[in-house]
């Protein structure tokens, strides 16, 4: 497969994604071409596992290439994204000599990207950061410049807006997920057309099998696809405003099962699924024509994604955990509702009634 | 004294400063003419010995002005400023229902405004915040939207560029300031003469009884200058790209000696006092004409701050701190180097042996 180039433009902070097989080969030279000269100090910030597969690797290269690389590997997992972790990279990077001409690389899945890029946007107040994704759920993550770490009363809460300098997408790298990452990744490609384009849902739906699979050409097609709506909506509505908002399908309620769950038992992908097919319901009770519900269930089966909550997770916490959701503004519930496969509105007057009768049968198993 | 506005013109994100004796007096319809309708939740961030003196009545303006209020009381000093007090003030947040609407305030002094803004700046990726400065040391860090917590290997690491709304400063919230802090924020004030006008450097020799016994008018004056140094050099350079530098005279030094000291110990006023007489001997050591060593040490004397190092500071703990000093790029040492009384030179070349030669005199006494 040839390298695809995406530029996400956000005026004077537009950076370039580039997808392909191997392209993490020419880190040093894609660097450089974006202004990072050799000789800079680089921080790669990764956790465990990705740095057993890929961070000699990486390392290699860039000293080649002539770059001062130190690392710091965190413990896999969403636990990682707090201030406790974000204060231990600060650490590091203050030890390991980074001043502010340095640059941040963020090497692995959507919580190192988030971590490492808030705290290159809050070393010295900013420094450059490049993302070299690992996994498939980080090609979200990956455009929109959305970096945080978590509060343990809220997911996400602390955080900024802030644009790498390049996202280096190496599909190879992916070779080596497990199973239960794949199928979290693909929640989140699904879910770029399920508010998009009903015809890349349809080939989703038609390509499950090898994109669950791991093949390669498949992949990167829906990488590119995925990382493209995003970089659209992106562009129009960098700070959140509006439009970006549709980008939260399935979060809401998706979030807060994350939240209620315990950070790490559900995968994120497997929350917002179960977050999508909850919309998807909702849509029903609303009164939207065609079986929208139905046919988000079944694409989720087919990816082998949950679709119901545990029934062990009470309802009121899972409620009470949306009352804490970014979402909600002056006491008004906003819901990203989807009005047909290819389409969402976002609805700032659903009823909180409404959305716990979908949480309880949900828990039903309907 | 009549209310002194100042616009610090920085686009669309410019904000005005309202100087001026009881100007809080008025801060419900400053803050709904800043766009902040009555109705909004806001969050006041304080310290405890400036809730025990002003918060009730600020509270109560904002409620009678038809604000929702929340408080949130840290801790006096500059241990406050750290990522575990700033995660308590986000949980704070969000037990209050903050959304992404709401708006924080700064009641305090620098600590409250450094922390308070990087609270504003990072909650759910940036909400609205305004200051209410209650020290002189706070004209400083009330423009110039540089909010930092602390690391516990380097001070103001951890941070963000972050504008206010608008800031308040009234000068009667002043007189109940301890002397020891009317004296260290002076040394701010003249430090604006310094590094920029040999006539206020004059007017500040000359009015320094008056200062220090807490004048309302002399004070509104002072403050009024200081201020607008600050905001002409932080209109030409928002990010600190260049000419912001020439604001950190006495800054290099003065960190590293609060570091080592201990946070807390030193104020920082205190510190910078003696990281001034430092760069003035510094400016001395390189040749630049007049006795600018002896003036500077002189009018610090008038302030009554102090102007040798404590002989129990390690000289290469002090060195080591500076080694984490922001104002080091690609291993150069930047010093800003007086080059006569009222202007300051960035100079990229200043060698460590030459600052360490300075730091021995200074713990000599000389």
């Amino acid at each position: 497969m040839e390298t695809k180039i995406l530029n996400v433009d956000l005026g004077e902070r537009s950076y370039p994604i580039h997808i392909g097989e191997d392209v993490t080969a020419s880190i040093g030279s894609l660097l450089a071409d974006r202004g990072i000269k050799p000789g800079t100090s680089l921080l790669i910030v990764t956790d465990r596992n990705v740095a057993a597969l890929h961070l000699d690797r990486i390392v290699g290269l860039l000293g080649q290439a002539g770059y001062k690389v130190g690392t710091y590997i965190a413990e896999p997992g969403e636990a990682t994204k707090s201030l406790a972790v974000l204060q231990d990279i600060i650490g590091t990077a203050l030890d390991t000599g980074l001043d502010r001409n340095s640059v941040f690389i963020a090497l692995g899945g959507g919580v190192i990207g988030d971590l490492c890029g808030f705290a290159a946007a809050s070393y010295m107040r900013g420094v450059r950061f490049v993302q070299v994704p690992t996994t498939i759920l980080a090609h979200d993550s990956s455009v929109g410049g959305k970096v945080a770490v978590n509060h343990p009363k809220a997911k996400n809460v602390i955080g900024a807006f802030y644009q790498p300098e390049i996202v280096i997408y190496d599909t190879k790298l992916l070779l080596t997920l497990p199973p239960r990452d794949v199928r979290s990744g693909l929640a989140e490609v699904v879910k770029h057309g399920l508010i998009w384009d009903e015809d890349f849902t349809s080939w989703c739906n038609e390509n499950a099998g090898r994109l669950l699979s791991l093949d390669l050409e498949a992949l990167g097609e829906a990488l590119y696809f995925g990382c493209k709506v995003k970089a659209q909506v992106v562009s129009e509505d960098e700070k959140e405003n509006g439009l970006r908002a549709i980008l939260n399908l399935g979060h809401t309620l998706g979030h807060a099962l994350e939240a209620v769950a315990g950070y790490g038992e559900l995968t994120h992908g497997e929350a917002i699924s179960i977050g999508m097919v909850g919309a998807a319901r909702l849509a029903g009770k609303m009164g939207y024509p065609g079986d929208i519900h139905t046919v988000t269930k079944a694409l989720m089966e087919k990816f082998q994604l949950p679709v119901v909550i545990d029934a062990a997770y009470s309802t009121d916490d899972i409620m009470s955990a949306m009352q804490h959701d970014k979402k909600f503004r002056d006491g008004k519930m906003v819901y990203i509702v989807p009005t047909a496969i290819g389409k969402v509105k976002i609805d700032s007057s659903v009823s909180a009634d409404m959305v716990r009768a979908v949480v309880d049968e949900l828990k039903g198993g309907e």
